[in-house]
């Protein structure tokens, strides 16, 4: 999918939500441990009460790792479940990898070709040949951290050469490996007052925005920093929506949380023109 | 296993060497590929003959990883395979991770109880909470990434503050989150000048060395430069030993790169009184 086909379903659906898959299995309602494959069984059910209200998921890969083999199935079993009933929903495989040419070349094989994800998040540390090895896919995407939502952020991603920080250098360097219809950034939303900034240097990029909800990100303030003249955004929620609810109908309440912030989104996309 | 424990097995050995288990499956010698887990077997032989002249193995994770869960099995099992028949040698998993920190504890997890390595490559972006979870761990690591052995290592890592590199910022924020017995940084031998600025930060911590062999770096500056009172270096090679040969006999050559790195190494032990 092409930076085109993302604002179609953008403007189709009114909303710019991705929902995080974290899913954890210890946090998964108690009942659904008995089937097979208990977090597969999660996602399903969350998938289906939520994929009107989104334009994307993103497993983040740690959940299912975590689990050995049984967790990969989880994680494939997850994305050809997307793929088979909603098709032009944007899967992210949300990895942070990063390593020396050869060895990213092995990782791109993996999500783009062992498994078929649209996009995976990378850390920029090792530089370009970490990255570009991804970029050689047509119609897949690289997602490059920039500014993280955490606390730890701070220790290294502000690091400022003759006022250009860090992550401000990530971007202006990195940019140049593509183009806005394979490479977007990692902002996060607990840092929405940075996207001013960022937007000076990347206005047309798509930036994917996780923080919003559990970790305390304002939607509010993302949209009037980020949007761009084709949205140019895709922001995460995890845990507020995946784990809103604990009982048997965990996914209907994941459904209703989607879409309150859908209406939320359709607010900002009609106030500045986008539907 | 903690910083005496692996300074005793250098001695025992006379070898700082790690040997790279970046067992690609299309570079593993074709008559293998018959075989039930042709990588898992690629490496008992590796192993098998390389074990005399080693302390460290370390399986880069992407080679598995693309593999699916084929892949993980291979790990697995070469993980195992290690721990039984060579319980003294450090297995180090090169994974370059790195995320905030409700997931850095999903990889923690995954590295150190699904699977039993000693150690784990992380990727510093995120900061702190990335890096904090696996610290929790008793006998575990963290290693670091401070300066990679890559062309792309020059696009963000010498990021210049006030005369303090980024490489160098993270030596110093990160050496406080740790100490000399769970902590070490990966520094590329093909940058092995700077091992000299390196070693100001961190005169006491272990560095793991890759971008000997293959990718040109000089064993003898990495020596000159790295080498600490209780040795402080492991030197990883993996081109350079795995694939030197891909005949029947790859992994008797094997065994003769890896014993001829040893004895160069052990003549620098000798050189600055180390045996």
């Amino acid at each position: 999918m092409d930076h085109s086909g993302l604002f179609r379903n953008i403007r189709e659906k009114r909303s710019f939500l991705c929902v995080g898959l974290d899913s954890e299995i210890e946090k998964i309602p108690s009942f659904l441990r008995k089937s097979k494959d208990p977090v597969f069984e999660f996602n399903r059910r969350i998938i289906d009460a939520t994929n009107s209200y989104t334009i994307a998921y993103k497993p983040n890969v740690a959940f299912y790792e975590c689990n050995g083999t049984k967790g990969w199935k989880s994680l494939e079993s997850t994305l050809n479940y997307i793929r088979k009933n909603y098709p032009d929903i944007f899967v992210i495989a949300d990895a942070k990898r990063g390593d020396i040419g050869n060895t990213s070349k092995m990782y791109a094989k993996e999500f783009f070709e062992t498994m078929d994800f649209d996009a995976v998040t990378v850390a920029p540390y090792v530089g370009e040949d970490s990255v570009t090895p991804f970029l050689t896919y047509r119609d897949k995407w690289v997602i490059l951290l920039v500014l993280t939502s955490n606390r730890g952020a701070d220790d290294f991603q502000y690091h400022n050469e003759d006022g250009i920080r860090l992550f401000e250098r990530v971007l202006t360097v990195s940019r140049k490996w593509g183009n806005t219809d394979n490479l977007m950034y990692v902002v996060g939303a607990t840092r929405a007052e940075m996207l001013k900034d960022i937007r000076k240097i990347v206005p047309d990029h798509f930036l994917l925005v996780p923080g919003v909800g559990a970790q305390g990100g304002s939607l509010q303030e993302v949209a009037k920093y980020g949007l761009n003249s084709k949205c140019g955004l895709i922001v995460n929620s995890s845990r507020g929506i995946i784990f809103a609810d604990d009982s048997e109908n965990f996914d209907k309440t994941a459904g209703e949380k989607a879409r309150e912030i859908q209406q939320e989104m359709e607010l900002y996309l009609r106030q500045y023109k986008l539907v």
